[in-house]
């Protein structure tokens, strides 16, 4: 069963070292059927060249059960699993160690909102989420990663549809793995962006031009590519 | 009409991503025919990959009327006619987000003349426009983009055929959209190498030695290349 | 003799330059037999395209010398040996200048361990050894070297398989040659991470997030990837 | 005639944009034939592509004079002349504007010996040469520029094969172009790492490391590669 799911899934797997967001299998992507209830999501440890389609994990999204497929699913499946929860509408989750947005991560800093490269994508400074606490990482360590990182970018998950966790690396979101994917490749390039921008004195763009930019592209008004 | 033109844009558009300059969609090159009062620019938002060169869109330089194409042009084309009607030697536009002119553009700081790599096109600084205030950006905001861009580049546009817009990226330009292509090219090494130089505490070339490159290669005394 | 020990070695010294780790004849790699008491590593100088698996040369672990092959074995041999016989598990070493670990071991300082990219491999920083003495630099040199490093090391060479050469590179090592290299690759990462890290402020992860991240991949307790 | 000669030329200038070390036509290798008392240059911005090896510009290094040849040589002839003229025993001259090298010379600055990448290949800093005043840039710009830096690096030419043209770029020399490529390659290499290092508070190697390292590789008690 899923097929069309676990091959979504695989794709956008797939694609992560194609866009050099990962070395060896550090970085996975699930895709959500809602109707369904259920994920698909990369299995732990495996080289995205000799991953089938048909390896693709399929994961119960409220209880979090493994309902098909012969390999563990990815350890960071519980995290994916609460933001799937906490934000009800996204049908995709991507995790990455990709460079910059994980450079960010590990100085424990958002990625500010410098210029229209990340205003055309991400309303705001994509948070860097606080830090797990000893007993947060000591039990139930990937569900609280989840949690605290879907507390600290809810409010705002539809329009900055990315966080980072502290010390650790980004996860991006949307409509479907693929869109997720995209996100995680833009994320890293204003990450680029702003490391550098940052060390010549830049300012956070204001409010107005961040407004143009995001809308431009997002929500009724746009106008950005083709209707 | 205008098949030749169309190809020359569609060209100069598909090298964008091959040079590295662009991820996405996120840049457009245009090519005018001045004869003509047209240019044919890229659609907007539509993939490198599959494009092909009947969908770049014909506008009118002067009215800024779409006269061929069945897609919308580029979002930016309202700053590329106030370009081409601002320089009137210029027969091609090219916009990236590309990474390192784009960092100086957030820093809204010059990309200063440090070198003879710089001096070989650029003849001086590579100008950062102004910001544009809320009223300019919250109408008429390509336009207004294009005509703050342009007053900053107007008096040395032949000899510094680039500049930036603040918080947001670079414009080149140039005889054809493969010149202005070729200096968008230029730009992006030259503002790496400013990047660099300037943390181990660069400061800007002698005007004599600025003067000595520039004219080995541009004006009547040149020497550089083949008659 | 020795087929599949100098198969192992040729092969991981093939990977160097394919994982970008060094450039020209940079980086050596070598693999023990235990219970033969010898290790392969690379011919000094050959360019890994022409080197061909019989180009290997088998030294002895307990002797130093060389018990088979036409060629000079890597200038690094001393180096190799103190490493095997301080570390008594390890089956492989790999040496390479790889650029961002370089950057730490010209700077003397030690990789810290900001993220859990780094802990996922590193239980802790990849120290860098002090520097050699004139006197240990002028007889015995690579033996020196590797008698320095390996007492940097020896307390933690199983958590953390990895060290640094003052003003020279990084040494890896592991269960074999092909773990060695894929530790020097990872080594490489979190450097480059470490770098860019550091200027942004970042301090070392707390030792709780340190061993949640090491033990969720290592020791009885794993349980990243597949039974 | 000088076809062996040409050839050996060509293919230098062939490897400079293959090894990145050139944007454009960026870039010039010579080689010469001292008893013939010639050169042959690349051709003045020819693109590399489109090159040909009977293209190569055969150039008297006594007198400047072009012998043979339909194209006129390098903008760089004169500097590669001068060169030739004050290191008698070099065979091969290489200018490219790297970016790693490039950004040293912009800011005016040696290539500090920070390690042993350097010590291997360069005995010293590579130095920067002073800027030319208005008077050496306003006449015979490029006989002076190859005067100024052959007076920089005369006394140590041999044992550091390179040096900076402040606000322009690298040289390097050796028995061949193609070993002057292949110094060309290092030096971009060690410049990298020595941005880098500077930032982490890098200070020069020891004089007793840098012997060590540099005669490992050269000179009569060399041991490095093979007999």
């Amino acid at each position: 069963m899923y097929e069309a799911l676990k091959q979504a899934a695989y794709e956008a797997n797939l694609k992560l070292p194609a866009a050099k967001l990962c070395l060896a299998t550090w970085g996975n992507a699930s895709q959500a059927d809602r109707q369904a209830g259920v994920m698909a999501i990369k299995p732990s440890g495996v080289d995205y060249a000799a991953m089938k389609p048909e390896d693709m994990v399929i994961v119960s999204l409220s209880t979090g059960e493994v309902l098909e497929g012969g390999l563990r699913p990815s350890s960071d499946t519980d995290t994916h699993l609460e933001l799937y929860r906490a934000f009800p509408n996204i049908g995709g989750v991507v995790h990455t160690h990709s460079r910059w947005a994980t450079i960010f991560a590990q100085a424990g800093r958002d990625i500010p909102a410098l210029g229209t490269t990340h205003a055309d994508t991400f309303y705001g400074p994509v948070p860097c989420a606080p830090a797990l606490t000893e007993e947060q990482i000591n039990s139930a360590y990937e569900t609280n990663t989840g949690l605290v990182l879907a507390a600290c970018c809810k409010e705002h998950y539809e329009s900055i549809p990315a966080g980072l966790v502290k010390c650790h690396g980004p996860f991006t979101w949307g409509a479907s793995a693929d869109k997720a994917l995209e996100n995680a490749i833009i994320l890293e390039e204003v990450a680029m962006m702003a490391w550098h921008s940052i060390q010549l004195g830049a300012v956070p763009v204001d409010d107005f031009l961040l407004d143009k930019h995001y809308f431009r592209k997002h929500g009724p008004g746009a106008y950005y590519g083709q209707k």
